[in-house]
């Protein structure tokens, strides 16, 4: 199923399914610069925050081929450029920084770029290859919450956005929990809001739900109360861009929406999101660094002008949830609830 | 300002601006039957409920006029079959039931079908005018209610879907309330919510606002939260398709959700909508009858398919907002609070 492969590594190139067509092309976009990989993230080519943190290890491995003569403070100027692409997601500056305390260890060693090159190349086909390890554990969690927590044969699950393969490279986060629960029998229905304005959910959810065969039903953003209070939804799931000490997160405009909604309805909402998503030097979401995204996106579909020409958009793309509107956050090892501030800590390991 | 006038009833015939075509292209559609006219309405040719309440009597004098003899039950069934071009607006019935009334009376002195035409025609443009200036009374009221519940010099009002011209026939309700504080200098930003599927809000309402002049800014729906975290809205205005006994209130999908978020941040929220959208027959918004549209509205951008192929939407076309969520009803006779069941008949007067 290469269409649910959002990055191939092969030949020293970097392939990256262009999201931007879905779902109605399927083209791969050639990479082999740092550059290149920078505009790729910052145009949406690729996206999800796990996606972002792996191509990220491959732009750091075409930065270190395009000098001539290692040079560890140089790498550091291309890290910070590549990290200034997006500046939500915590997962990407994190691989970036592995690849550096990588690089400071292993040029010591043997400096040749192409040596490193090929190391770092190694390392993000490791971190890809784990990540979906760790997607699985999520998903048991996840499942072992809801028997727990509410108890039912099946289960009406309502998403945001798309936390699926396109974003995370392998089983998704979110998505992920969706496709267990699908393969072990348990889900109902999947509603996928649309996700305005890149529209993730109506392109890419529905995209991979649909090659995986799941019953699922796209709604608008405002039918989110209608299901709710038509007792349509029983849970909750969405990933998340950068969860902080306290439990807010960072996730996609529009979370915080449906976390004030569920607890309006009393629904359960829940944040998976891997351990690399946690960014315990903030203590509040408000030291959240919210991208704001170029108003085309709301003004235009597809190059086709939508508002009148005049007309400003303001477009913060993701939002915070405060963590007392969360009913738990899963991650690879666990779920925490509760008072994050110590229950966060629970659910992570250190290597 | 021509382009800001939705309904124009000229040499017998009804012409009406196709607002799915807005704001790109100015076009009027002619329209001189029944059937045309009902079928304007399920299109969305023309929308928004006192609109297609106004356009519903030009429809009903068409009715009238192809009858080669007058015949009251005829003419009831006609009213009944454009009274099912959508279901949940209530002024649809109550312009229909208006013009059935006024016919049963007036056939008694004079059955001649052009006569019965002219005096219908009559009708419609007198309600027209009438609409006017209520709205401007809606208008007056909102602003002495802002004014004594916030006292600010200048607002950020929030509004979703459009409840102007294009809505309204003339000054509309929620944007009428928007365009009367921003003629006194007291609107200080207005954020226009897209309003998924139909873009009413990034379509419309900018369309408005730009030709009126009256700075803004589109957002996503999923902006919501953000906006009002961030104290950038101090208050909400909407319309509504049906009001009821208890304040409970059907309005555009994604309604509720704002009602909910207001809720939460205790953000006034305030519903502006004519008596003849007030409905005393239903006590409790569980009996109003919710539109489901196709679903290609959310699958397809004009024409362009967004979603795959075998994709399936839920497309409901409007949502009920619990009487205890909203902060007041304004119509323009006055301002409705508090227990519902007393306070909506207190601003009622019955001619």
């Amino acid at each position: 199923m290469s269409s649910l492969k959002p990055i191939d590594f092969k030949e020293n190139k970097l392939y990256l399914l262009d999201q931007r067509l879905l779902p109605l092309e399927e083209n791969y976009v050639e990479i082999e610069t740092i550059e290149q990989t920078h505009e790729a993230i910052k145009q949406m080519i690729v996206r999800g925050a796990p996606c972002i943190g792996f191509t990220a290890i491959y732009g750091m491995a075409f930065a270190v081929l395009q000098t001539k003569k290692f040079n560890f403070e140089k790498i550091e100027e291309k890290g910070a450029y590549l990290a200034s692409s997006r500046p939500t997601a915590v997962n990407l500056k994190f691989e970036i920084q592995k690849v550096l305390n990588f690089l400071k260890i292993l040029a010591r060693e043997n400096d040749d770029p192409i040596f490193l090159f090929k190391k770092i190349v190694e390392l993000g086909d490791k971190e890809i290859k784990l990540s979906e390890a760790r997607n699985r554990n999520m998903a048991t969690v996840a499942r072992e919450e809801l028997r727990s927590n509410l108890g039912k044969d099946k289960y009406k699950i309502l998403t945001h956005c798309n936390t699926g393969h396109l974003a995370c490279g392998s089983l998704g986060t979110a998505l992920g929990v969706i496709e267990h629960l699908a393969d072990c029998g348990e889900i109902e229905t999947v509603w996928v809001d649309e996700t305005r304005p890149y529209l993730q959910g109506s392109r890419l959810t529905s995209y991979e739900l649909s090659k995986l065969d799941i019953e699922h039903q796209i709604v608008t953003e405002g039918a989110a109360s209608y299901l709710m209070s038509h007792g349509l939804v029983d849970a909750i799931f969405t990933g998340a861009d950068r969860v902080v000490a306290n439990g807010d997160t960072a996730n996609k405009i529009g979370t915080a929406n449906l976390a004030i909604l569920a607890n309006h309805f009393q629904i359960p909402f829940y944040i998976v999101a891997p351990q690399s998503t946690f960014d315990f030097e903030s203590e509040h979401g408000n030291q959240i660094d919210i991208e704001l995204r170029d108003p085309e996106e709301i003004l235009k579909y597809n190059g086709q002008q939508i508002a009148p020409y005049s007309a400003k958009a303001f477009n913060p793309s993701f939002d915070v949830t405060p963590g007392e509107l969360i009913s738990g956050i899963i991650n690879e090892h666990g779920i925490a609830k509760g008072d994050y501030k110590s229950s966060l800590g629970e659910i992570c390991h250190y290597d």
